[in-house]
This record gives C-alpha cells, sequence and structure tokens, in this order.
C-alpha cells in the first residue's frame, strides 16, 4: 500500500520549539490557594503538625494525606537520549519533562524528573532507595543497554512500588498492541507469524520477550553484528539469554538471511536499512520502522513492500508511540496500589490498545492515535484489574 | 503592653486540616498545553530532541530551556520536624509540601519536596550532587542539631547553587528585621542591646551570630544546661565556637542569671519557662517567644512584663514567621544567578523586611504580616543587589 505524510499543517519551526522550552515545560500548584491567615494555618502552621503526628503514628497516612503516594518520577542518566546517545542528565531534562507533561495530560498523574550526574547502577539504585518516601512510583527513561536491564531488575528488587523502563516495556507493550491490529486487519494469526527484531537494546529484548509472552513462536533478534544465535563468542548476559530463548532455527548472518521469508520486520536499532532486503521477506509482510527520528526505512520506501507499516513518526499513519501505553499503566498501577508492574498488567495494557484501535482498524488505523483520550483510562482500568489478578496490590 | 488573641474567625478545626491535605497540597502542571499533534512534537519528539542537542552542545542553554534552574528542592531527614522532634522522612512530607507550596505563593518559584530516608550527613550530600542536575537551589529544612551545621557547611562547598537551611537562617533574618522593627518604635539602638538567647540549635545559633553581623554587642545564648560558657566542659564543637564568641561578661547559671538586666529575651528553646523570670529583665524590655506551636511564654502574660511582645503564632500580634524570608530569598537569589547565599544577603533580607514594616509600624506590628505581598519582590530584589556586591552571581 501507498503511505504517504499526512501531517496537513506547516512544518514545526525551530522557533516554535526553543520557545515551547522556554523556561521548562512544568510547573508547581498549591492544590489549594493561601490567600487567608486561615489558609496558612491549615497548609503550614500549625495545622499541618496534626497531619505529620498523624502519619508519624501511622504510616499509612502518609497515602492519604501527601503526594508522593501518586507521584511518578522519571528518572535517568541521560546515556540513551532518544537516538542522541550519551549526551548527560543535563541535556536529557528537556525529554524527562516532556514525559512528565504526557503524564499529567493522559494518565493525570503528578510527575517531576530527577536526573543524576551518575551512571553507576548501585548509585542509582541508592539513591532512589533514600529518596523513597518522596515518590509513588519510578518511571526509568533513555537509560542505556545493557546497563538499563541490571538497573531495572536491582530497582524492582529494592523498591516496593511500580518501576518500570519505558524504552524497554512501554515499547514492548504498543508495539503488541500494533502487531495485533495489524493482523486482525491482515486475517492472520500473531501466533504462526515468524518475526525478525533489528536491535537487541532496551527495545528490541523487551519486544521479544512480550511478544514470545503473546504466543509468537518464532522470533529472531539481530544487534549490529548481526543474528544473535547460540554460537556467537562474546555475548552479554542479556544477549546470551537471548540467543537461547530466540532463533528456535538457528539462523545466522545478517539482515538478509534473517529476513527471508519472514512475516514482520521489527526496526529498533537505531540504524537504517537497505529497502532492497525487505523484498526476501514473505508476501504481503508487515514492517514496522519504529527508530526516531529517522526510521530504519521510509515508511513510503517500506509501503512498496509491505502490506502495513509502521513508524515512531508523528507525520506517517500508524504511529507506535510509547504515549498510548506509560500514561495508562502507571495510572492503572497506582490506582490499584500496586507494588510492582508484572508480565500480565504489561499485556493487559497492549490488550487494552488494540480493544481501543479495533473500533477503527485499518491497514493506516492499527493502533489509536497519541492523542486518543480513550486509550489511558482503558489502560489504566485494565492494568489495575490485572494488577489485582496477580495479588500484587496492598 | 496587653496581648490578647487577634484572630477574629472559629479556630481551625481538624477536620479542615485533614480534609485540607487529601491527596497531598503539590500538583505539576504542563507550563503548554498538549492539545494537538504539532503540541507533542514540540514538547516531546521529534521537537525535544532538538533542545536536548543544543544543551548538549552549550550547557548554559539549560538554564533557559529547563524547569530545573530555579526549581527549588526542600529537603529534609524528617529529624526535627516542627515542634515534633524526629518523626522520620514520610511524616514530615506534609511539612515539606507546604513549604512549596509558600515557594510558588509568595516567590513565584517552582518547588518540590524531597524526604530522605537516610540522616547521614555524607549520604545527603552524595544524593543531592547526583541530582544537581534536577534543581537550582536547596532549602534544608527540619534537621537537627548539631547535623544541620555540618550538613549545611558541606552541601554548600558541593554545590554550585543556593544553600539554605531556613531552621537557621530564615528565622534568623526574621528575627533580626523584628528586633529592628522593635527598637525603632522603642526608640532604642539595638547594638546597645542586651540579648539573651534561649536554645542554643539551629535557630539559636542562627539567630546570635545575625544579630552580631548586625552589630549587637551583646549576647548570651542558654541550651538546656544553661548559659554557655567557655568554662563548661562537653562542648560540641558549635557550642565550643559559640561559647567563645558571646558572652563577653562570662556569666554563668541558667535563665534567671542570663536576664538578670536583659534588654531582649529571644525564646528558640521549644521549652516553656516560668513567666516571673521576666521581672528581672531590665525595664521595658522586648520578650520574643518564637517556639511553635506553643511559645516559652504565653503572650498574655509576657504582655505584663514586656513592652514589645512577639511570638510564632498567627493568633497573636507580631507573628514572626519564615515565609516573610525564604520565598524572596530564594527568589533574589536566583534572579541574580547567585551561585550561594552570603551573609550580606541574609542581612540585606532582614534590611528589607524591616523597611516593609516601617510603612506602618507600632508596638503590634514589627514586622508586616506573612500574607503581606510587599515583602517577597522587595526581599527578592534586595539579596539580588547583595548577591551582585558579593560577586557570588555567574
Amino acid at each position: 500500500m501507498t503511505y504517504a505524510q499526512v501531517t496537513g499543517s506547516s512544518p514545526v519551526t525551530e522557533d516554535e520549539i526553543f520557545e515551547g522550552h522556554r523556561d521548562g515545560k512544568l510547573s508547581v500548584a498549591a492544590t489549594r490557594p493561601i490567600s487567608r491567615p486561615r489558609d496558612l494555618s491549615i497548609a503550614y502552621t500549625p495545622g499541618v503538625a496534626k497531619v505529620s503526628r498523624a502519619i508519624a503514628e501511622d504510616a499509612e497516612l502518609a497515602h492519604r494525606y501527601t503526594w508522593a503516594d501518586r507521584l511518578v518520577v522519571v528518572v535517568s542518566d541521560g546515556t540513551a537520549v532518544l537516538g542522541l546517545g550519551d549526551i548527560g542528565a543535563s541535556a536529557s531534562l528537556p525529554v524527562m519533562e516532556g514525559k512528565s507533561v504526557l503524564f499529567k495530560t493522559f494518565g493525570g498523574l503528578n510527575s517531576i524528573p530527577l536526573v543524576l550526574n551518575t551512571t553507576d547502577v548501585d548509585e542509582i539504585v541508592e539513591t532512589l532507595v533514600r529518596l523513597r518516601p518522596s515518590f509513588g512510583a519510578v518511571n526509568l527513561e533513555d537509560i542505556a543497554a545493557p546497563r538499563c536491564f541490571e538497573l531495572e531488575d536491582k530497582l524492582k528488587a529494592a523498591l516496593d512500588c511500580p518501576v518500570m523502563h519505558d524504552d524497554q516495556h512501554g515499547t514492548a507493550i504498543v508495539t503488541l498492541a500494533a502487531l495485533r491490529g495489524a493482523n486482525l486487519v491482515l486475517g492472520r494469526d500473531i501466533a504462526s507469524q515468524r518475526v525478525v527484531i533489528s536491535g537487541a537494546g532496551a527495545a528490541g529484548v523487551a519486544c521479544a520477550r512480550i511478544l514470545q509472552e503473546a504466543g509468537v513462536g518464532d522470533v529472531t533478534v539481530l544487534d549490529s553484528k548481526g543474528i544473535v544465535h547460540t554460537g556467537r563468542a562474546g555475548l552479554n548476559p542479556v544477549k546470551q539469554k537471548l540467543a537461547e530463548t530466540t532463533n528456535a532455527a538457528g539462523l545466522r548472518g545478517g539482515l538478509t538471511e534473517a529476513l527471508r521469508g519472514a512475516d514482520v520486520f521489527l526496526g529498533l536499532s537505531g540504524a537504517t536499512i537497505d529497502e532492497t532486503v525487505l523484498a526476501g521477506m514473505a508476501d504481503d509482510p508487515i514492517v514496522f520502522a519504529l527508530s526516531n527520528p529517522d526510521p530504519e526505512v521510509h515508511p513510503e520506501a517500506a509501503g512498496r513492500y509491505a502490506a502495513i507499516v509502521a513508524t515512531g513518526r508523528s507525520d506517517f499513519p500508524n504511529q507506535i508511540n510509547n504515549v498510548l501505553a506509560f500514561p495508562g499503566v502507571f495510572r492503572g498501577a497506582l490506582d490499584a496500589g500496586a507494588r510492582a508492574i508484572t508480565e500480565n498488567m504489561k499485556l493487559a495494557a497492549a490488550e487494552a490498545i488494540f480493544a481501543v484501535a479495533q473500533d477503527d482498524l485499518g491497514p493506516d488505523r492499527i493502533v489509536p492515535s497519541p492523542l486518543d483520550p480513550r486509550v489511558a483510562p482503558e489502560v489504566a482500568a485494565a492494568v489495575a484489574k490485572a494488577a489485582i489478578e496477580d495479588g500484587v496490590t496492598t
């Protein structure tokens, strides 16, 4: 099919972008105004002492009488920011502020960025453990692989609250939802698809896992050196595990070899590819070229080979954007009082996004719009239900 | 003179207080709404990448294009919360949220609480050093003495931004302003006053210092064991220094001995006193009974002995409340791009509060009302000017 740019309006200018960031994108407000002496006596001394004393006597009351319980901290060390790489904590801050804006806009959750001058996993964990009474959930963001896997694992073990690395699981959730949508459009069964994932970083590893959990039997992953297989030397522990759990056919080689006869190409590599390799795929394949800002293959070019094409771009159809997942995932987890985000909660989030898409499904509408206001509440409800079923609520 | 309660309205009820804290007192908002795809392209991908890249190339741009530069973090370990003592980080949170509300309401500054599960000075410093790119200034709050002195010193050395322990310096600034007001009312010279400070904690130590810097020649300090003097054994380093720099007359004993012939009683002890000791003071003395929520001596009782009485209470005249100082101090420091808060900046803040009070000065109006909207801008302007004069601006 043909994929043309859909944006009717003029391109966003640099001036607009920088003006949209002046003095930052976040503001703190009082939930109740301080205008009379009485307001001061309630919100500050002497009134506040009664609330502090009550929490000192019954720690559970902190959930009800502070903002921390439903505050999401967006945490980054700035080592893998968008496609920009390791640009440092300070330069990552606009991205984290944007994330906090989206948490509020779509999830109705308060959120603040905490960016760190350290890239040491144990130091990041230690810092958040010390700050634990200040927040209710942790969204890890733009932290380089493979460190991000270790960090998420250690942080989940150290904290009794929802923790999720969005570059892994947000991407995985929306990708699964989109793949479900594309397969329904094409009348195919997701379980029988042969999926090739280009990229073994945060998103690639998480996508491989969630697709397998969702029943996809044949997943092959490539990193910059080619297909990940058990015969390769020098794999890090994450890739070693990937080699053991994917590529059942034992494929070796590069993208050409991997894509031969494949049904789905999932690009999460940050590198562009030669579009002609798509010609070797099965008939009418599905191509998700998700690297930002430059897809692995331009959607118009991909459209010459594929039955359905998706990208991360807002100016083409089928935008796979994490904002469809993370606001609802955290909102649902916090609504349910969840102490963790389980695999079932992620699968439930993907199903909820897929369910909303089904109202108006089509080859260029396999996922809802990122601005669709129905998505976050549906995701939140599904995630909360899964949290309760999994028994991870307090 | 007679000091009667001034609050005409009904007392604040517990229900009002707890309802005023439900779900916390702070909210995060986007400075620009996300309603169109274009908004998403500016605030998040792909637009935000341009801003992050620009900051990566020129770190100074973080000041202009993120919120961090003007964000005040209110930091506590919960070890000396109001008059409640060591109630822990979580229970201290309502106080810190209230502080953040006041920063926004009076100083127009964004502020968030960060409460810590550790009371180790070096760990707190380390935590804030790691988080340095996330904020623009640190307000330390409700941290027990003498640890608070060491923490503030180490933090000032470790961070290139304004750091102030408000229980020390906010109290000292407003107390100096009030003492200037009271002396002007009584036609006395502040330099010739004999001042007795009951309490050698955070506030007592800082008040002694600022009064000396403001020219008060005769200051005597007491802790729970009596007058601090050089002959006492077992003084911690802070009290040892206090002993060496105060009490020039070499007084020994307790409050009765200290107050004999004194012009000013400054209560910062958290303990009540027998009002009859005030009878030994010089004629028409000044009594500031600042402990919260219970003053050292009830203002009505103090009024039987004193020419001017002040407390920390909102329901009596002459309320000495830190909110007169900290919003303007931090606002002025950040407006000027100050890397530190100097002694001159604190003295300038006190003079600015005193100047506003002079518009309507009287024995029961020695300081402006905590809600007086003129105070914070005047304090901010004076503090910014002093910062520039001291050469601590960037």
